[in-house]
C-alpha cells in the first residue's frame, strides 16, 4: 500500500525519480549483510544536490527517516532500510565533476563507484590509491561514510587521508562545503573529518574532492607460506624494515581452500597453515631487498616456501588468492568480525583470539584473513547448512561479546574498516567509552536535530 | 585582590601549584599577539591528568572560564586570558611517556615543547616532522590546538597527519582517550580530528601519541632570486615536477632587508624583488634534477640568480633568511595575516592581493613571506613609530575585511595555520558559512555544556 506521505514528496519534487515497486524496495533496502528484511517506505534517486536538500527538508517536515545509500556493499548493515525509511540512493549522482592538475584533485559526485574514480585518476596520469575488492560496486560516498580501508592502507592510509573536500547535506538540510581542497586551513572544527566515518548519521555526502597521488611504481607480488601464526608479525617486520610495502595481506589455509574450490589455482604443491601476499616495487633494489628478506625469514624458520610473480598475469593470479576469499565464502552467509589492534599489540592479540575462537567455535569453520600490516584481522565464521540462521547468529554474537572483551583489553577496535552500522552496535562499548558515545549523540543532535539521518545505526538515539 | 573562589580550588586540590602574583598573571595571560591586556583570575599548573580533570570540574561548579595554555607563541590570541579566566598551563606536563618501535609512535604529555619531542624522536632513530621557527617555545598541545603547519607541510602535511592518539579532558570534565594509535578504526565519529584545531574550545589536550617517520634524507638548501611575483608559482611547478621537495618557502626583498638588518648575511650582491628557499635530498639524482630545474627556470626568465648550500653551516645560513623574518619584525609589533588558497588559485589570488594591499597600504610597510608550496601566505604590516597602536590596528582591520572578501571569492582561508582565536574571529565568515559556524556552536555545547572552555575564542557563544 503506497504511503500517502509520498504524495507531498511528489508534489514538492515532481521530477524526482521515486521507486515503490516491492522488488525495488527489496533491492535497495539491503546491503551485503543479508540479515535484515528490507522494508523501506520508498527509494528516491535524486540527480542534484538541490534535490537531496529538498528531500531532507521534506523528511524533516514529515518525520520520515532517511537511509543514505551508495553501492550497498557494506558488511555492517549501515545501509539497511528495514523500518519504513526513505532510501536516498546516490546512484544517479555518479559523475566526475572536475580535475585540477595543479592541486592534483578529482572532484566527483558521491555516487560514483570507486573503480570509476580510480580509472578517472589513471586517465589523468595519477592514481586514487584507496582500493579493495568491492571497487566495482561500492561508491565513494559509502567509502567516506565508513572511512574505507582495504589492501593499500599499509602504503597509502585510509579513505580519510585522500578526501580534501566534501559537500554534506546535513540532517538539518544545510549544505556544508567542507575542506575545500585547501592544504592548510586552521579555521575551527574540521567538520569534513567529522563527516568521514559517520555512516550517514549526520547527513548525506553528495560530492567529494579526492587528492590524487603519483601513479604506483611497477610492482612484484610475492606469496609466502608460513608455518605458524607466531611467524606472521615477524615476517612483516622483516619485510617492512627493508622495503616500502604496497600491501601485506594474510590468509589461512582454510581461506585458501575456499578460494581454490572457487576456481583459483593452487600456488604450492604442499599445504601450509598460513600465507602472506605482499607487493612491492619491481625495481632491482627492491627485488634484491625482498629476496634478502625472504632468505632471512627462511633461515629463521619463519617462511616455508615462496613464489614471486614473473608477469602481470601471475601477479593477478596471486592477488586472486587473497581477493577472492569474500566471494568464495558468500554462499555460507558468514558471520564477520572486522577487528583491529595496534600493530605492536598484534602478537598477543592473535594468540589470545586464536585460543578463544578455537575454544568457542569447535562446531563452526572459521576463516581468517586480513590486512595484517595495519593490525586488521577479518574473521569469517561459516554457517553449516544444518544450523538455522538465527541460532547461528546468536551463537556468533555470544562469542563476539567475548572477543569484544579481548579487544577492550588490547585497546582495539570492533570495527577496523566496515563501520558499526547495526551489526556491531551492541559492541561499540569495547572501543568507545560511554562518555565518547554521549559526545557522539550530542554532536548528532547538533547536525541532525530531528534525528532523521540513518537512525538506529552506530548508536541508539 | 585574590578572588575568594580560589579558596575552594585550593581546598579541592591542596597540592596544585597556583599563581596569583601580578607579574605571573601578566606573563601567562598573553600570547605573542600583544594586543590584549592580560587579566586572568589565576594560573594553575597541574602536573597530572587527574588534576586537570579536577580543575575542570571545579571550574564548572564555580562558573569560571578556563584558558588552556601551552607555549603561548600563538599569533591569534587563542591563549590570551583578558577576562578573569583561570589559565591552565600545561608547562609542568612536559614529559615523554613512551615510545613504541613497532608502531613507531612517541607518547608525550601535551606541555612538551615541539623541539623536545623532535629530539626525543631523533634519539630513537626517527623523526617527528612538523617544524617551524617557534619550535623551542611552542608546545605539542598548542600545535594540536591550531593544527600547526610550518615549513615541512609541502612534504609531510600538518600536525593533524601525525597525531594518532590524544587524551582530551572535555569542558564537561570527561577524559576521552581518542584514536589510540590504531591504523584502522571505523567506529563512529573521529573525535580526535574534532579536537585538532579546536583551539581549546572543546577541552584540554593532556596527552598525545605522535606518529614518527623515517629520518629525513641529507639535504641541500637552494636560494633562488626571482624577478617577479608571477614567476613564483611557475618556479614551484618546475621544481615540484622534478623533485620531492622538503620545503618551498618564499620571501620578498622587503622581508630580506629586515633579516639582514637583524644580522644575517646577504646572499647575493644584487637586490632582487623575490626569493625562494627550497630544500631537497642531496643525493646525486636529486641534485641533478634541481640543477636542471634551476637552468630551465633561468632560461625561461623565471629565476635571476641562485645559490646552493655547500655545507650544513651554509644551509643553516640560507634557512636563517627565511626563519629569521618573524623575529626581525617583532619590534614593529606587526599586524599579521596568515591566509591560504588552493595552490591552483594562488596566481590569481596573489595578483589581486598585491593590487589590494598596494592600494590600501600606501602608508605602511608590508612584508610578504610564506609557505607558498602549500598556498599559504603570511602578510605582515609594520606599524610606523608615529602611528598609535589603536589607529594602526583599526586601519589594518579595515583592509583585512577587504582581504577577507578576496579570500571568500577564491575559496580561501582567513587562517592557514595560526588559528582564529580572537584576532580573526571577525572574519571567520569568509571561510566558514553561517551554517558551519552554527554546527560548531552545537558541537561545542555537546562537549562543553557550560561553555567554560576558552570562551570567546574562535566564535562567540
Amino acid at each position: 500500500m503506497p504511503d500517502t506521505r509520498l504524495d507531498s514528496l511528489r508534489a514538492a519534487l515532481p521530477g524526482l525519480r521515486l521507486l515503490t515497486d516491492p522488488a525495488e524496495l527489496e533491492h535497495y533496502g539491503r546491503d551485503w549483510t543479508r540479515r535484515w528484511t528490507p522494508a523501506p517506505l520508498a527509494i528516491a534517486l535524486p540527480d542534484s544536490v538541490e534535490d537531496v536538500q529538498a528531500i531532507v527538508r521534506w523528511a524533516n517536515a514529515n518525520g520520515v527517516a532517511i537511509v543514505p545509500s551508495g553501492g550497498r556493499t557494506g558488511l555492517s548493515g549501515g545501509a539497511v532500510a528495514a523500518d519504513g525509511e526513505l532510501v536516498v540512493s546516490l546512484e544517479r549522482m555518479n559523475k566526475v565533476l572536475g580535475f585540477d592538475a595543479v592541486d592534483r584533485t578529482l572532484t566527483v559526485q558521491a555516487g560514483i563507484p570507486l573503480q570509476l574514480a580510480q580509472e578517472a585518476a589513471r586517465e589523468r596520469g595519477l592514481q586514487y590509491p584507496v582500493d579493495f575488492a568491492a571497487r566495482g560496486s561500492c561508491s565513494i560516498g559509502g567509502n567516506i561514510a565508513t572511512n574505507a580501508g582495504g589492501i593499500r592502507v599499509v602504503r597509502y592510509g585510509n579513505t580519510r587521508e585522500w578526501i580534501v573536500g566534501l559537500k554534506l547535506v546535513t540532517g538539518g538540510g544545510e549544505l556544508l562545503e567542507l575542506g575545500r581542497a585547501l592544504v592548510k586551513n586552521s579555521s575551527g572544527y574540521d567538520l569534513r573529518h567529522l563527516a568521514i566515518a559517520s555512516e550517514g548519521t549526520l547527513g548525506i555526502v553528495v560530492e567529494a574532492t579526492l587528492r590524487l597521488a603519483d601513479p604506483p611504481p611497477p610492482t612484484n607480488v610475492m606469496l609466502l607460506a608460513l608455518p605458524s601464526f607466531e611467524a606472521l608479525m615477524r615476517v612483516f617486520a622483516a619485510f617492512r624494515s627493508r622495503l616500502q610495502l604496497q600491501a601485506f595481506e594474510f590468509l589461512t589455509d582454510v581461506a585458501l581452500r575456499h578460494v581454490l574450490a572457487h576456481g583459483a589455482q593452487a600456488p604450492f604443491d604442499e599445504v601450509h597453515p598460513f600465507y602472506v601476499v605482499t607487493e612491492f616495487a619491481s625495481d632491482e633494489a627492491s627485488e634484491a631487498e625482498a629476496l634478502a628478506a625472504f632468505e632471512q625469514c627462511v633461515n629463521d624458520g619463519l617462511v616455508s616456501d615462496g613464489v614471486i610473480s614473473a608477469s602481470e598475469a601471475q601477479a593477478a593470479q596471486l592477488w586472486r588468492l587473497r581477493e577472492g576469499i569474500t566471494e568464495s565464502l558468500a554462499k555460507y552467509v558468514p558471520y564477520k568480525n572486522d577487528v583491529s589492534v595496534r600493530v605492536s599489540a598484534m602478537p598477543a592479540f592473535l594468540a589470545e583470539t586464536q585460543a578463544l575462537l578455537g575454544r568457542e567455535y569447535p562446531q563452526f569453520e572459521v576463516v581468517w584473513f586480513g590486512h595484517i600490516g595495519d593490525g586488521n584481522l577479518h574473521i569469517n565464521i561459516l554457517k553449516p547448512d544444518a544450523v538455522a540462521q538465527a541460532d547461528f547468529v546468536a551463537d556468533c554474537e555470544r562469542v563476539t561479546k567475548l572477543l569484544a572483551e579481548v579487544l577492550q583489553r588490547h585497546g582495539g577496535s570492533i570495527s577496523a574498516e566496515h563501520g558499526i552500522g547495526l551489526v556491531k552496535k551492541p559492541y561499540l562499548w569495547c572501543t568507545r567509552s560511554a562518555a565518547e558515545i554521549a559526545a557522539m549523540r550530542g554532536i548528532k543532535a547538533a547536525l541532525d536535530p530531528n534525528g532523521i539521518m540513518n537512525p538506529g545505526k552506530l548508536f541508539d538515539a
